[in-house]
Order: structure tokens, then C-alpha cells, then sequence
């Protein structure tokens, strides 16, 4: 009754074969996000990639994020917040009965207005699992990162900021394109001076601009100016979350991003433990026990 | 004596020829903004437009904009606020003695983060001249949007905000694009549905997101989306604004933008009175009479 834990996001697509106590036998990552999947080939695209992993029998898949979207395989539903793992198994999205299921996403709402959230709740609960805390705060940093309050176990809400995207399209596309390396190194000094910028509460309309004068009176060398972006991008977020009284955050994403946010929430005296991939694994392990629970009661 | 008045910026140019007292006779644009202009040949450029007018004797041309920028015609310097037209006048960057002049930007620093205005400046002065108001706040809407305070007729500070250049950002770049029609007619009900939106405090990185999500859960229809965006930008923007005890500004912009202006103000209790390219022209031969007195004495 061994897993296979499938995150399949926008841009790719990672997998995990899981044996029956959820350690991790194998890792795939393939460059397959939905966005390169026509309608109607997904099953194959799973196939090829899958195939030897799923040819045992008794074998199962849990599929979470992106593919469970209008443009991904199969549309599964949002769990409405506050939502626990039996929350989950029970609306399970089925590809084939029994053996191969989309996870549904969650949603929450402030003041009408939806928030939404597909992949990131498997790895929330693998993050409850793994570290223990089961109320507190949880942050993902990634394109659209979620904040995500917890209680008791259950996800409680979350809130989207559009964090990542925000510094791809003004690193990229913007007037500080033009003076900014997107790709130099981490330069601290320079992403803490923008974490510090952004609690001015000025709003990021005028501090990301910061990031053009800064270079044009030579106040900042070229390499200093991206990092000092992400740290006025970072800063904004943090400014905007209700972190009173929060003593530590579990962080789940890419070390390069991960290792951001810590820093800047140091700066307002939080600690951070930070996990990677294996949150994914442990939250479609955990939620697939649910899952094996339900159906023999 | 009469004087052409040249305002060159990043994407187009604008010009108009006065007469001695001051009215516009005759007005030209061109698509030869400098980033389209090759280094070396912006006196050619400038010949091919402004040769006629520059023709009969003693005739005077003041250029404002991005022409007076590292990119542009010539470097022209930036003078640091508090500033008034004479300071403007005496700092001028001489193309040809006593025959075209690029007039100085204006730079303003806050927590050692510059900040730069080039051609907002000449704008600034007309609408005090066309106004009256000598003491106040005035918007500049536009890539580089400008909020800045006069006092006595001096311009005292200012700051650039980004929102002109974050909605084309995101109604053309970002995930939004895929449902938001970025040339749908403002709705007005959602512009303000937007503005009040960013009232609540949970900064742009998150309330843009409700223009996707507002659309994927079909509680606005997609030509509203784009309006809902303005709105929260530009609510955003209001937001960061020190308006307390201000009970009138002067918007100088195109019509298309000053009504959202003016629309987000009357919200806050704010009445807006709007000017266009007249401002320009106002301030081009408000200047021009400063110089003149200064040579004259």
C-alpha cells in the first residue's frame, strides 16, 4: 500500500515514491507544469512519467496544486477554511476510483473579496507533521505566497501576497530593469536596508522606486539594487501580516527564498524553522492515513 | 519674443508656440520620444519638428522631460527641493546660448532615498500660475505618478509613486492578464469598489490578488476586473499619502486618469481640480519671464 505523492504546479512537476511508513524511496522532477500540458493529455503526460512507479499493485497517488485547476486535469473543489485533513480526503477529486485522486485546494474570504490556495495545504499539514506545531503561522514563500494560520491542527485562513510575481515583473519588465541584476547574489546589508525601508509605511508604489534613485545616484552598486528590491517586497509583506505576539513562523519553500524570509523576520524578532519538499511528502503521507482511515470505518 | 515650449519625454514629445503674452498658437506632437531617438541625433530630430518655429528672430525654446536625462539631448542637473522658478532659470542646461535650454529636474530625498522629478516641474508652476494656488498639494498621474507639496509658489518636496507603471505591469504581464481586459471603459462601481478595498490595510501585494480571484469565483464580471485594479492601486496610493486636513488638489494629467483621481479624492473628502497639457505650457512661459527679469537686471 505504498504512496505516490505528485505536486503538479503551473511551471513543474515533482513527484515521490513513499513506502508504507512515508519515508521517501525515490524523487522525479520533470519540466511539466500544467501550462505545458494540452487538454485532454494529461492521463499520458502522467503515464510517461509515472508508469513504473504506479505498476505495482496496490499503489496509489495523491495529486496536489495547479492540476487541480480549470486548466489542469481534472477541476477539484475548494475546501472552505477552517478545513482538516478528514476535511480533505472526503472531497478528494477522482481520476481513476481508488487509485488516483486531486487534492482539492483550500479557500478563505476577507470582506468579500475569495482567497485561494491549490498544493500549499498538503504541504501545511506535512509542516504540522514534521515539526509538531499545530497552531501557529506558517508562510510560503513562492509566486503567490500564502500566509496560513493554524489551529489545532486545522487551517483556520490564509492570505495570498502577490510577492513573487511582484519581483519577477519589476525586476524583468519594469524602468529598474534597467539598472538591476536579477540574478546577482544576496547581498544582506542591501535586503535588510529594504526591509527597513518598507516599515516607513510610504507603500510599496513609492519604495520600490527606491530602487531606481538609489542606482542613479550611485548611493547603491548595480548588484546591491535587486536585493535591496526583494528586501522593500519582503518588508511590505511583513508589514501587512498581523504578527503581534508571534514568537516563531514554520517556513516551507526553496532555500533561496526561505533563507529571505528569516532574515527579515529576525528583524522583527520572530524565529523561523524552515522546511522544503519533504512538507509536500509528509502532508500527502498524513493525509492519505486519513484517507485509509475513513474507508475501513 | 515668443517662445516654443518642448516638453520631451520617454515615449513622445509635445510642443507648442507662444506668443508674447503667453497664449498657445499653434500646438504639435510626435511619436519621437527619446527611447526612440539614437544618441547624436536629437538636434536633428529637434530640427525636423521645431525648424519652423525656431526661425523668425529672438525666438526662445524651453525643453522640460526625459530629454534632460542621461539618456536624453543633453544632462541637465537636478535641482534639490525646496525650488522655485528662479532657481529653475539660473540652473538651466544650455543646448545653444540664449536660444534652447533644457530645463533642470527636481530632486527630494527622504531616509537617504533620493527621489527625481524631470518635466512634472514645469507642469507644477503653470498650474500655480493657471490656478492661483500657491500653497498645496498637486497629483501628476501618469508611468511615474508625482504628489507634490507647494508652498509660497517654491515646491517643497514631492515623492513618485509607481502606479502607472504596476498596472501595466499587472494587466499586462501578470496571471491577472489572463482574464482582465486592461482596455475595458471604467466602471465606476468597481473603481471604488477597488479604492475602498486597499482602505483595509492589507497592503497591494495581497489586494491585487482579489482581482483574480473576484474573476475565478465569477463575483465580477471580467470588463470590471481591470477597474477593480485601478481602484486598489490607486486607493493604495491614497492610502499612503499624507492627506490629513488637505481639502483640495490640483490634478494635472490626462483626462483618462485625473477622473480616477478625482473620483478616489471625493472619497476622502477631497475636491480635485484638473488641468492638462495647459499646465505645461503655463509653466514653459512662467519661466521664460523669470529668465528674462534675471537677464534683464
Amino acid at each position: 500500500m505504498s504512496l505516490v505523492a505528485v505536486d503538479w504546479g503551473t511551471s513543474s512537476l515533482r513527484g515521490a515514491l513513499l513506502d508504507d511508513a512515508g519515508r521517501v524511496l525515490e524523487e522525479k522532477t520533470a519540466p511539466r507544469g500544467i501550462l505545458t500540458v494540452p487538454a485532454g493529455e494529461f492521463s499520458a503526460v502522467f503515464d510517461s512519467i509515472f508508469a513504473a512507479w504506479m505498476r505495482a499493485t496496490g499503489r496509489f497517488c495523491l495529486i496536489s496544486g495547479m492540476a487541480g485547476s480549470q486548466q489542469g486535469w481534472a477541476e477539484a473543489p475548494y475546501e472552505t477554511c477552517p478545513a482538516g485533513l478528514p476535511d480533505l480526503a472526503r472531497r478528494l477529486c477522482w481520476i481513476e476510483s481508488g487509485r488516483i485522486a486531486i487534492v482539492p485546494g483550500l479557500c478563505d474570504e476577507h470582506d468579500g473579496v475569495p482567497d485561494v490556495m491549490r498544493g500549499e495545504e498538503v504541504q501545511i499539514f506535512g509542516a504540522m507533521r514534521l515539526t509538531g506545531m499545530t497552531t501557529g503561522l506558517l508562510v510560503l514563500p513562492g509566486t503567490h505566497n500564502k500566509w496560513a494560520t493554524v489551529r489545532d491542527g486545522r487551517v483556520t485562513g490564509f492570505r495570498t501576497c502577490m510577492t513573487g510575481e511582484f519581483y519577477s515583473l519589476l525586476s524583468q519588465h519594469s524602468i529598474l530593469a534597467r539598472t538591476l541584476q536579477a540574478d546577482a547574489p544576496l547581498d544582506e546589508a542591501a535586503f535588510l536596508r529594504g526591509v527597513a525601508c518598507a516599515a516607513n509605511g510610504e507603500g510599496l508604489l513609492h519604495n520600490a522606486f527606491g530602487a531606481r534613485t538609489l542606482g542613479l545616484f550611485r548611493r547603491m552598486p548595480p548588484p546591491a539594487l535587486a536585493s535591496y528590491l526583494s528586501g522593500v517586497l519582503i518588508g511590505e509583506e511583513l508589514r501587512t501580516q498581523p504578527l503581534r505576539g508571534i514568537r516563531d513562523v514554520v517556513l516551507i519553500g526553496a532555500p533561496a527564498l526561505t533563507t529571505r524570509y528569516a532574515l527579515a523576520l529576525k528583524t522583527v524578532g520572530i524565529d523561523a524553522r524552515a522546511l522544503g519538499a519533504e512538507a509536500t511528502w509528509a502532508g500527502a503521507f498524513a493525509l492519505h492515513t486519513v484517507l485509509q482511515a475513513q474507508r475501513s470505518s
